[in-house]
């Protein structure tokens, strides 16, 4: 398996007897703690313990509602598939052992640089938690508080503790894509040996796996916290919490999950792309040697920048939009059926939780059929793989609508407005048809199949300068369309819920922020799905980089190739999904921390008025915030890129037998560098995010004191969340956008066109490439995180701005 | 004077026996219609025609008030000072023949182009012009109009008419300032051969005379218009308008203005930098040759573009701050005036326009505080530009403090609120040192004394990318400061307004806007010399250009070099400045745009509540319409670079002797290339500024008529236009800003740093610089305007929204 074949490289020599490339940089396999309690419990113990959890669980879940028997029962056989599907992935063959080297090294930079990433957000998350624990111990009680029982620090007990909860499984939804993607790697560049189609199926359950994974535990954690307070707070009994009331208690699961979420994309976001660009200037533009090249001694922590940064992150980012979206929907069901008084409530509360249970089932459908063929021995042609995900998203979109307006019928029937489940199923539609939309605008507009990439690759002929301007261009108008849909559809929800027929006690319809709330679920009905073929994007990537580097022939290399660039469509789709459902979402949760707010001041908040000053300031202050952490994401990449490329220019000059393969190049110095520069990095703009709104709301607050205004400071924080969100979804927009268009027209001129690979056309579509890495991939799904993050962040802080 | 010295082109061979450069290129001088018509009048009718007008005038102001008679006095004593200084510049010599020569090709180039760009832009304002007569015509009457007689076809043709005066006289105030700049230029350079210190006196005195007349005319404009309406409608006797309405019926004259201003700065915007990158692609970096090498096809097109960008457009984005600023703070002040039952109003209402007469007084005063030495006749060693033109500020920003102080103490002490005066005195201050710190950041960001551009230069030595990536960065980053210091800005002039103790009928405060307004105007009160350090710079880089043209010895060049450096500095701070007085600016149009809709409506219309969905939509609308008009400028301005590399690679390969001098480059062709692609480009942004307020107002006044929302579709409006404002001042100092550190990143290097020209570094630093262009000089400046024109075109169409 060591012919070499690499046509690029004319003076590759033979590579034969080299030494086990990475001897040093195995340190002891990590397996994090709650593993090696567990692999400590004897089986039977342990078989045990579950079963007395699930009886648990259950237990609770049928005090609860029939309903939440159902969420925990599709949730557990998800778990069960999951864990098929996870042994299906590692049964497969690990390849020749240069492969296993490399995917050994990869899973060891990853490992390590997780545990020290996750370590410092751990500390920041226990840190949070007292400040938190200390708000809410000194604020005083809300009237509903009171009326049922609950006490100052019951509370805050209950508030920290979700947030913890949210935070600790926010890092295991990390943890499981990252674990799965540094094993499925080298098993997927194996099966490509073999067969594309193995390959495919491969890093599609890989995928698969972990979406399984982090979608079910957004759901399963909530509906635990949901049910476990139900029982203990005995609500609904006379005297105690209406269950209307509850989930506002899940704020904090969703704030934990934001908090993580963010540091965990900010920190991988800028390993990544720090590790790629360095990288890339020294190897490709500097040296002239080919991506993933083993003679670059940064390319190791390019691959690992994959896993930590794609995977990872990825994961951490879905979870906790899917937590988010899945808490706000829930209070505004619960308030949307309070104020219309309907007789059982726990339909519309718990309506989300069954939406996502049935994303499990049909997404799991959507990817078992994606399958080998019979007879994997006999090499068939390459299929389009990118047709053969289509496929599956058919069968699972169709799938959506049909559970989904089973589910709206189920749930959200009721006397008193006998079609609003009907209203509801055309919201659901409305959020599934946008997605749709919101994925072929992106493909529009960074396809190269399509007018603006092939503009923005002719406009490289022209050299580095108009290059770049004319993908500024490209990223800014890229955002016309998608607000456009994300306007229409906006209004089109919120008056199909309108003219439900729901009304309050006056008479007035009051559907209609559940009606955009129930289009954002629409929207997600499919997010096991689309994360499943996200995570292939970063894996089949991986794959193909350990192809490369263990010098495999070239029809192996070609297989991963196409592998790679449908993971880069997909990876780019995935984002326009993800802000669109962070746009839909962004309104829900202004509207739940308006409730909150009235709720906490006991006095109507139903009015954000930018006419006056301080809260046209507040807004002013959130779009700024904007620019100013989506600045600090980009230099923080561009700072830790020039350690790489100062560090491997100090390789290439102190050890020059590497570009003759004679002197093996330190990879783990360059992981050592990204990975600690990467973690400094991350502090300051997450910092950025979490603090100021607390300073603006608690300084208005105090302005709003003394100049005899109540509620200023919640008022201006509401702007400053408003703005934040409406330029954080045209910032991400752009940056998503643009970056990929970059991409893409690079590789567009790599098919040959403009003078094809080596061109200074070509070199002038790289530098966009590069430009647009951190725009794309740290940035831009930062902001993602930032915009759900700074709602759940003002709801669990609004004590300090009251 | 044919000294061939320039040591950067070794190949330099003697260039004595050229023909006439460009004789083809003279086409019969140009002058507009109603300068033949005044040309074709005898002296003597001229100044009687010219007694009676200023009769006139002084009869009207005499009927109207004491207030505009002052006014009108210092207006025409500084518009007799703007023609002494123009007289000085004019009675300068021209210089050799090859000086003049070359000057008459930029005045033709220029002079040919604004006559075709405004002929389009007459065009396009003749046909809105009867739009808004349509609208008006058929839109009902206000109650305040009704009671004071004017009637629907009154109002339409007094909308109209002020909107074609705005037009015309934003159309005089940029042929103005090129008219000076084209003939100051050559004179610049002839001085440039004597004194450093006369050449820049020229300079300065060129601007100031534009910066005179653009203030004045603003100014004077307004007050005839003013004084007109009052004598024509019999303002304040019974049963006809009062006072405190009149200014509502000036708002066609701003937007008339900034209609202008728009298509004036987009179209020049594009010129200009379309000329520039495509001449630096070709001349600098392909093949060699230094900026403004008469080698290159393209020169004589980009010194045109700084006359039709930087002069008229600016002459014209000026003129409209002005205008806009002075009618709003009018608007509010009759507004307060009314509310808070004031006997006298009109001192509130004409406060604006004393102060910009104090304005034309003192910058007179600055202007003329630089001198040329005694003996221009001994070579004096050449001092430091900036450190004359800074004193002359000094003494301008002295003399603004007394003023305004004497300003408020005259127009605005009323016994209601005896110390109410000086609460708006303070706020006036507060806008001077608004402006002064504004300026300060800004030459923070831009200039390579401090840390930011010398880490963006230090970022070019790891390639394009990198220091892409580190000025988007910076350019986002320095969003940040200015956006604090404006939020302090707005909320301390508003309490000092609040607390001065003017309190409507209720006995609640009502001066909080009010203050806003005069924090605009204070940090507006220089704006005559800020104009005119601005214009100089564009004048100085023309001389720059004539000197380098026409190889003029060395020191000459190190001359209008350093002008030129200074130039730069100058106009970024201005930049600086505009922006944050459009952005104090904003929050006055808001609020009068809330009072035009609340006077029409005969409704109250208080606040702009984005928890309405509808509302929301609006507001992200109005973000994407800046991003949408910042991606459309932009790629004009690539669009049009590429056509004139191609033009000039053309020429390059059909003419190679002009590489040798011994083929002369068509240099018309290239003009004639931009003049008419950047006049085509600039439509499709200008359309979408204009058409998408009026759109969206309209179908949401559709939908809220049919869903029952009355004054749905001025609430959208509202929203949209606060969010774009917001959005738009952020965009345009993160594009000014990074725009400007890119160019002074790149000169830094050439001072020797980091390996100094041509070095990599150096080449990385060009493509930054060339990014920067339409971000700094076409879509930042336009922003300035769009920013306005929205507020004003929201004013006047404001019937089609209701």
């Amino acid at each position: 398996m060591m012919i070499v074949d690499d046509v690029e490289n004319g003076s590759l020599g033979p590579y034969q007897d080299r030494p086990r490339t990475f001897p040093n940089m195995r340190s002891k396999p990590y397996t994090p703690l709650i593993f090696r309690i567990l692999m400590g419990i004897n089986v039977r113990i342990l078989v045990i313990l579950l079963l007395l959890g699930f009886g648990y669980v259950f237990y609770i879940g049928a005090s609860t509602s029939p309903i939440i028997v159902f969420v925990f029962s599709v949730c557990i056989i998800s778990f069960l598939l999951s864990i098929y599907l996870t042994k299906w992935v590692l049964s497969k063959d690990e390849g020749p052992p240069e492969m296993a080297q490399i995917s050994e090294a990869i899973r060891d930079g990853a490992e390590g640089f997780f545990r020290t990433q996750y370590g410092t957000i751990s500390k920041m998350a226990i840190l949070l938690a007292l400040v938190i624990l200390g708000i809410y111990l000194f604020r005083s009680t809300t009237p509903q508080q009171e009326s049922s029982g609950i006490g100052r620090v019951t509370s805050a007990y209950i508030t920290v503790a979700a947030f913890l909860l949210g935070a600790l499984c926010s890092g295991v939804a990390g943890y499981v894509g990252m674990w799965v993607s540094v094993r499925a790697n080298v098993r997927v560049s194996s099966a490509a040996r073999r067969s594309a189609r193995e390959a495919l199926q491969v890093a599609v359950r890989a995928g698969g796996f972990s979406a399984l994974v982090v979608v079910g535990m957004a759901v399963i954690g909530i509906a635990i916290l949901y049910a476990t307070f139900y029982v203990w707070l005995g609500v609904d009994s006379p005297g105690s919490m209406k269950v209307t009331d509850l989930p506002l208690l899940l704020v904090g699961y969703g704030f934990g999950a934001s908090f993580v979420a963010l540091f965990a994309q900010l920190g991988g976001g800028i390993y990544t792309k720090a590790a790629d660009v360095g990288a890339d200037l020294v190897g490709k533009v500097e040296q002239g040697i080919p991506e993933d090249d083993p003679r670059n001694p940064a390319v190791i922590a390019d691959l690992v920048g994959d896993n930590v940064g794609d995977c990872a992150a990825r994961g951490a980012d879905l979870f906790e939009s899917i937590a988010a979206e899945i808490i706000s929907a829930m209070i505004l069901g619960g308030t949307m059926a309070q104020r219309c008084k309907i007789e059982d409530p726990s339909g519309f509360i718990l309506f989300p939780l069954v939406v996502h249970s049935f994303d499990l089932v049909i997404s799991s459908i959507g990817i078992l059929s994606i399958r080998s063929t019979r007879d994997s021995s006999v090499k068939a042609p390459i299929e389009d793989p990118m047709a053969i995900l289509q496929k599956g998203y058919s069968v699972t979109i169709v799938l959506a609508v049909l559970t989904f307006g089973g589910s709206t019928r189920w749930l959200l029937y009721t006397e008193q407005a006998p079609s609003a489940w009907l209203n509801f199923a055309l919201c659901g539609l409305v959020g599934i048809i946008t997605a749709y939309v919101f994925v072929w605008i992106t493909k529009y507009y960074t396809d190269y199949k399509h007018e603006p990439v092939r503009t923005l690759a002719l406009s490289s002929s022209t050299g580095h300068g108009t290059n770049i301007i004319a993908g500024v261009s490209l990223g800014l108008e890229s955002t016309a369309l998608p607000v456009l849909v994300i306007s229409v559809s906006i209004i089109s929800a919120f008056w199909l819920g309108h003219t439900s027929g729901l009304v309050d006690e006056t008479g007035s319809p009051n559907g209609g922020l559940f009606g955009t709330a129930v289009a954002t679920m629409g929207m997600l009905s499919t997010a096991a799905y689309i994360l499943t073929m996200d995570m292939f994007g970063p894996i089949a990537d991986n794959a193909g980089g350990i192809v490369e580097m263990s010098q495999q022939p070239e029809s192996v290399r070609e297989i991963t190739d196409v592998l790679d660039a449908v993971g880069n469509t997909t990876k780019a789709t995935t984002k326009g999904f993800a802000i669109g459902s962070a746009a839909l979402a962004s309104f829900l949760l202004f509207s739940a921390y308006m409730d909150e707010v009235a709720s906490f001041a006991n006095e109507s908040f139903k009015q954000v008025d930018i006419a006056i000053p301080e809260v046209f300031v507040g807004g002013l202050l959130g779009s700024m915030l904007i620019f100013l952490f989506s600045a600090w994401a980009c230099s923080a990449v561009g700072r830790t890129a020039q350690e790489v490329v100062k560090e491997v220019r100090r390789q290439f000059i102190e050890r020059p037998g590497i570009m003759d393969y004679k002197e093996k190049p330190d990879y783990g110095r360059c992981v050592a560098i990204v990975a600690s520069a990467s973690l400094r990095e991350m502090i300051k703009p997450g910092a950025l995010a979490i603090i100021s709104p607390i300073v603006v709301g608690f300084l208005f607050r105090v302005l709003g004191h003394y100049t005899g205004h109540p509620l200023l400071g919640a008022k201006v924080v509401a702007a400053m969340l408003m703005f934040a969100t409406v330029s954080g979804i045209l910032m991400a927009l752009f940056l998503n956008t643009a970056g990929g268009a970059w991409d893409n027209a690079k590789k567009f001129i790599e098919t040959g066109a403009l003078g094809g690979k080596g061109s200074d056309s070509h070199k002038a579509a790289i530098t966009g490439d590069t430009v647009g890495d951190p725009f794309k991939d740290t940035a831009g799904p930062s902001l993602h995180v930032l915009i759900k993050m700074l709602a759940t962040i003002t709801l669990v802080m609004a004590p300090v701005f009251l």
